[in-house]
C-alpha cells in the first residue's frame, strides 16, 4: 500500500489536504451490526478541532462529519464506511509568502524534493489537519472495543515546553484547554503560552495515553508486535520525535530485578512493561508517552533557501498552533485505539477462542 | 500478513525458534543483478552472534548462513532469497525449571495466554535469537543501498545501565565487546558487567544508530512516514521500550526557533530533525536512539505464578545475556537498513525520476 | 486489507452502496506531476453510465465525478486522489417486495448469511453500480500508461446470449449500444434484447478486451503473475463466471507445436499466449475474454425462500439491466488497466532500469 | 508484497528454483494447537511428485518435506511453519542447449527481459516444480478446514488434449496416472500420451476441482470476492490459460430464468453459481474448472531467436512432462484450499459469530 492506509484488518485510508475541498477516510473491515451514526463520531472530532481557545490556531472549522456509506438503518453493514469532512475556512493567501521558500523544520522541503510538486496551502497533505479523519475513524474503533471488551482510552499532557505538568486527576482533563490532568497549573500554562505567542515562537509537549481493559493476547510476533505497531502509529503523528512504552527510556538504568513486573494471583505488582510483554498485550493498562516537537511555522525570522537554492529569510504568518501538542491528546488516543482494534481482529482471525483462562485479576 | 513479514517491497519473512532445528528468512523483492554470496552476509551475522565475550550468553552458535535460492552464478535473480541458519547448541534442559511458571517481564506469560501453547526452549519464538535472520537480510539491503546511493550505517552503545558512555570516535566501536564509541571507559563497563553477573541481575542499555548518505525523498505520507516505519522497526526489536529520532524527547523543551534546522546552500546547520521532515528523508543523517530494558531471565528470585495461577518463585538459570543491549547495535543498524531499503524501492515505484535537483550539499 | 482495496502500489479503495448518498474511491500511489482534471475521467464514466439506451437499466445517473484531493493546480501531487460520485436517482421503494426473500442467483442470500445485515436498496454494496468508481480510477491509470508507454485499451462484446457477434472493426464499438465491433448485426441484437425484456428474462454475454503497447516485463512470479492478477480482476467484476487469456480453454486441445508462439526478429508469429509467458508480459497484446452470467433480477417468477426459511416465490420488478454484460466492456477495460498500472509501478520498484534491450519489434 | 506470498491471513511465502539446492515455503498465520507432523503433508506431495508413471517427467524427486519451525511437541504453535524440500535429481546439463535461445511459449523470454538474468536450469523459478511447497502448505490448510468445518477437496482431469474424459466416479481418481474419474478410458488416454511422446509433442488438459462442506459467508466484497481470489489462485498455476466457476462460459448462452439457482428449504436445486453468489460462498459445493496449455518444452523444432535477437531453431531435450496437466489436479485442489483457508480466517476476523442461522440444508 502506498502509505495512506492504516491497519490490515480494520483499515483506514485517508485523503485530503489542509486547504482542498474536503478531507476524509474510508474505513474497511468494521464488523457488521454495530449501531453507528455521526453522533458517535462528532464528539471526538470536537475535542480535536481548531479554534477552541486562544492557545491554538484560530482557523474556524466545525469539522462536521458525514457518513457516506457502510451504515444501513443505523447499523454497520460490514462494508466500507466513508467519512467526509468538508473544509470551510481556507485562507490560502495567508501562505503566499512561503510558496517559494522552505520553512526550517517543515515538510515543505522534503515534499518538494520527493514529488517535485508542492501544495503550500496550509501545508497541503503534510498538515496536522489530516488527523481529523483519523480521530473520526478511531471513534468507531473505540465504540467497538468498548462494547466487546470494555476497553477505554484516556490521555493527558504531561509537559508543555519546559513546564512539567503534575498529574492530579483524570477528571481535570476535559476542563482546560491543554488536556492537563491538573487544575492548579492552568494559569501557569496559559501565561507560558501567552508569552510564547507574543514572542512569535512555539514549543513542544509531552503527551501520555493509557488504554485500560485491553484483552490479553493482542500483538503478532515477530515484527508486528503490539509495541512495534504503537511505535509506528505514534511516530506517524505529525511532529512526534519520540515514543516510550511503559518505563521507556528510564528502563535503560533499571536492573532486571527492578524492571520485570512481578505477578500474583491478584495481578501484576507494577507496570514497567506498559502492558506489553514480547510484543503481546498482558491485560495490564497499555501506557504510552510521546514527544512532540515545537511547530515549525513561527514568526521568528529564520535562515533558509528558496526553490533555486538561494539564501532566504523565512518568517511565517497566517494561523498556526504555537504548540501542536495542545491538540495532540485526542489524536494519540485515536492512534492507540486504531492499533488495538486492528490487532483485536487479527487475534480473532488466528486464535479464535483458543485463549486460555485469564490467570490473574489484573484489572 | 500475520506478523512475521517485514517490509512491503523488500520483504523479509522470518521463521524459526531459539531451539528448533533452524532459523531463517525469505527475502522477496531484491533487485536482480547484484553480486551476492554468503560472504556478504556472514560478517554482519558474526558481529551479532553469541558467545564472543564473557558479557554475553555463552551459547555457541556459529550462525553459519546458507543461501538456498535467488542467486544464480553469483548474482541475485530478482526471485526470493532464502537464508537458512541451522541451530547447533540447543540445551533445552537448561530451561526445565521454568516450563510451568512465568518469568516476570518475559513473553512467557503472553505467549501462553495468546496461543494456549508455549515453547519454553530458549524462549521459543520470542527469543532474540530470531534477530539473526534479520541481520542477514539487512546485509543484503545494506549492500544494495551502498552501491546505489553510498548509504552507510553505523551504531554504538551510548549508555550501559546507569553508566553513560561518552562518544569519542566511531573507530573504537569494533574494538570492544560493547560497541562503545569509546576506548577509555571499557574497563569501567567490564567491571559493571562483572558485578552484575555476580549479583545474578541484568541491566538495560541505550543504543544510537546513524544512516549517512540517505537519498532525499524516502518515506510515504500519511501513515507510512519514514519515522513511523523506524518507530515500528525499532520498537519491534526484542526488549526495546523507547525510540527517539533526532532531538527526540529533548525536543519537548525546545523552542521552535531552536528546534527547526536552518538551511543554507551548504547544508542544514543542525540536525534536530534527525534527517526526517514531514515523514520524508531530507538527505541529512538519520539519527535514531533506542532504550533497551534489562533482560528478564535472571537468577534473582522473583514473585510470579504458575500455569494454574498459583504463586511461585522464579529464578532463571541457563545461558542468558545479562544485558541484551550489548548485542543490539548490529540489530538496530539492520532494522534501519531494512526500513530504508523498502522505502527506496517504494519511492522508485511512485516517483521514478521526478525528484528535483538536490538543493543543498548537506553531506 | 479487508477486501475493498485493489492493487498494491496503485491502490484503489472503493466505498458506497447503490442507493446510499454517494459512491467513490480513494486512489493511492498515483505518480506526481501528471496533469489531471475531472475532464480526464468523465468520458469513461459516461461510457459505463446507466440509462443510455432502452437495453439497459432506466435509472438516470449522471455519474458526475468530483476530485476531492490529490490534485493541485491541475497536476497530481503524489498524494491520495479521492473521487466522489453522488447518487441521484435512488428509488428504493421499487425493491420493497424483495426485502424478505432471496432472489435466486443473487448476492441477497450470501450477504445476509455473512453479515446478518442486508441492504436491499438496489443490491446495496453488491450492486454493479460500484464499478463506476473503478472506471473513474482506471481513467487515471490509462492516462499515465498512455503517456509512459503508449499503452492503449479496447474492448467489445463478442457474444450476446446465444448470439455470437462477428468481429468486423474496432471502429464500430462506440457507435452501438452493445459495444459490438460490428455494424451489420445490430438490428439482430436489438430484436433479441427486445424479446428478452418482453419475456421478463435476462441473458449473459461474452466480452473481449485487449491492451496494446504493453511494456515487456510486467508481472511478478510466483503468485502475483500478471495473468493471476488479471484472473482476480476480471473474476471480481459482478456476474463474471469465466476468464480466458490468449487461447484460453481452446489451448486444452492444442498441441505444444501449435500453441507455443514462434518468435522472429520481427515479432511473435501468433499470440496464443495472450501476451503473457510465465506470468510476465511479453510485449505482445494482452488479450482477455470474460463470461458474464445473466442478471438474476428478473420478472419471471422463481422458487426461493424467505429469511425464516419458508418457501416463497420471487419476481423482481424495479429497474434492472436485462443483460449486465452490455455495460461491462468499459468495466473490463478498466480492470485490465488497473492491473497493468499496478504492475508497471511494481516493476519499476524492483527492476528499475535493468531491463535489457527489446529483442523483437513485436508491435 | 513482491509477489511470492499467497494469502493475507494464512500466508504462504515460497522460495526456490527447479535446480537450486532446495525449495520450500514459510506458512504464517496457522492457528495454534492443531496436531501436525510431516506425515500430514507427505501424502499430498506424493500425489504431485514427478516420476510416478511413464507419462510424466522421469526426474526422480522424493520430495521429502522437513518442518523447520512452528510445531512444538506435535502441535502448531501459531508461529511460522517453514517447510523445506531438498532438490535431489538436478541434471542441469540437460538444458545446456537452450541457454542462449528462447523456447516458444516459455517464460525464458520474459524472465530474461524482466530481470536481465536468466536461470536456465530446469526453468529456474518459473518451473512447475515450485508448486510442491504450495501443495505442502495446502495440506495444512486442508487439515484445519476439515477439522473446523468438515470441508473436503477433490479433483479430476476432464479432458486430455482432444479427448474428453467422461465422469464415472470419484473413486477411480487415485487408481490411474491421469487423475481421471473414469476407469474405461484409461487405455485410450495411455495410447494418446504414448503417441504424443513419440511425436516429441505435448498437449493440454482440463481439470475440475470441487470443495464440499464449505461454510457459508466466505469472500470479501468488493474486490476480494471469493471467485476473484479463486481466479487469481488458479490462473497463477503454471500453464493455466482459463478459469471457470460453476457454469462458467456456458452461462453466456443461459437465460436468467435458467441460470439462477432456485432455493428450497432442502437446499439449492442446481449449482450454476458454483457455490458463490456476489463473491461470497453460499454453502453449496464450490466448482472450478481450469484450462492447461500444452508444455512448451518439446522436441519438435521451432522457430525462435537467441539473446542477440538472431534467428534460431529450438528443440528441447531433457526430462519434461509432455502434459503438465497430468500432475495439475492436486495442485488445483491445493490452490482452492489455500483460498478457502485464508477467507475462513478473514471471515472470522470481521464477522466473528454474527452469522445467522443456516437457512437451507444444502449439503
Amino acid at each position: 500500500m502506498p502509505g495512506n492506509t492504516f491497519g490490515s484488518l480494520f483499515s483506514v485510508t485517508n485523503f485530503g489536504e489542509s486547504h482542498g475541498p474536503a478531507i476524509g477516510c474510508v474505513i474497511d473491515g468494521c464488523p457488521p451490526g454495530m449501531e453507528l451514526s455521526e453522533a458517535d463520531i462528532q464528539p471526538d472530532l470536537d475535542r480535536r478541532k481548531p479554534g477552541t481557545s486562544r492557545h491554538v490556531t484560530q482557523r474556524q472549522e466545525p469539522d462536521t462529519v458525514e457518513i457516506l456509506s457502510g451504515v444501513y438503518e443505523g447499523k454497520t453493514t460490514g462494508t466500507p464506511i466513508a467519512l467526509l469532512i468538508r473544509n470551510q475556512d481556507q485562507r490560502s493567501k495567508d501562505y503566499g509568502n512561503i510558496i517559494e521558500t522552505f520553512r526550517p523544520g517543515h515538510a515543505d522541503y522534503t515534499y518538494w524534493q520527493k514529488y517535485g510538486i508542492r501544495d503550500p496551502r496550509g501545508g497541503g497533505r503534510s498538515s496536522a489537519r489530516l488527523t481529523a479523519p483519523i480521530v473520526g475513524a478511531a471513534a468507531i474503533a473505540k465504540k467497538w472495543l468498548l462494547q466487546q471488551y470494555g476497553t477505554t482510552f484516556k490521555g493527558c499532557m504531561s509537559q508543555l515546553g519546559e513546564l512539567p505538568i503534575t498529574f492530579e486527576s483524570w477528571e481535570h482533563v476535559p476542563n482546560n484547554p491543554f488536556f492537563a490532568a491538573n487544575i492548579s497549573q492552568i494559569a501557569e500554562l496559559e501565561a507560558y503560552m501567552d508569552a510564547l505567542r507574543k514572542d512569535g515562537d512555539s514549543c513542544g509537549a509531552r503527551i501520555d495515553v493509557v488504554a485500560s481493559n485491553v484483552p490479553v493476547g493482542l500483538g503478532e510476533p515477530l515484527y508486528d508486535k503490539l509495541d512495534a505497531e504503537i511505535g509506528y502509529a505514534m511516530m506517524g503523528i505529525n511532529a512526534v520525535k519520540g515514543v516510550e512504552i511503559g518505563a521507556g527510556f528510564a528502563s535503560v538504568a533499571q536492573k532486571g530485578s527492578q524492571h520485570g513486573d512481578e505477578i500474583t494471583r491478584h495481578g501484576f505488582l507494577t507496570n514497567n512493561a506498559g502492558g506489553i510483554l514480547g510484543g503481546i498485550s498482558s491485560g495490564q493498562d497499555i501506557t504510552v508517552s510521546i514527544a512532540i516537537k515545537p511547530t515549525s511555522s513561527i514568526r521568528t525570522p529564520r535562515q533558509s533557501i528558496d526553490k533555486q537554492g538561494n539564501p532566504a529569510t523565512v518568517e511565517t504568518f497566517g494561523r498556526h498552533d504555537p504548540c501542536v501538542g495542545i491538540r495532540a491528546t485526542p489524536i494519540a488516543e485515536a492512534m492507540l485505539a486504531l492499533v488495538l482494534m486492528d490487532h483485536a481482529l487479527r487475534n480473532r482471525a488466528q486464535c479464535g477462542d483458543v485463549r486460555v483462562a485469564q490467570l490473574v485479576d489484573s484489572k
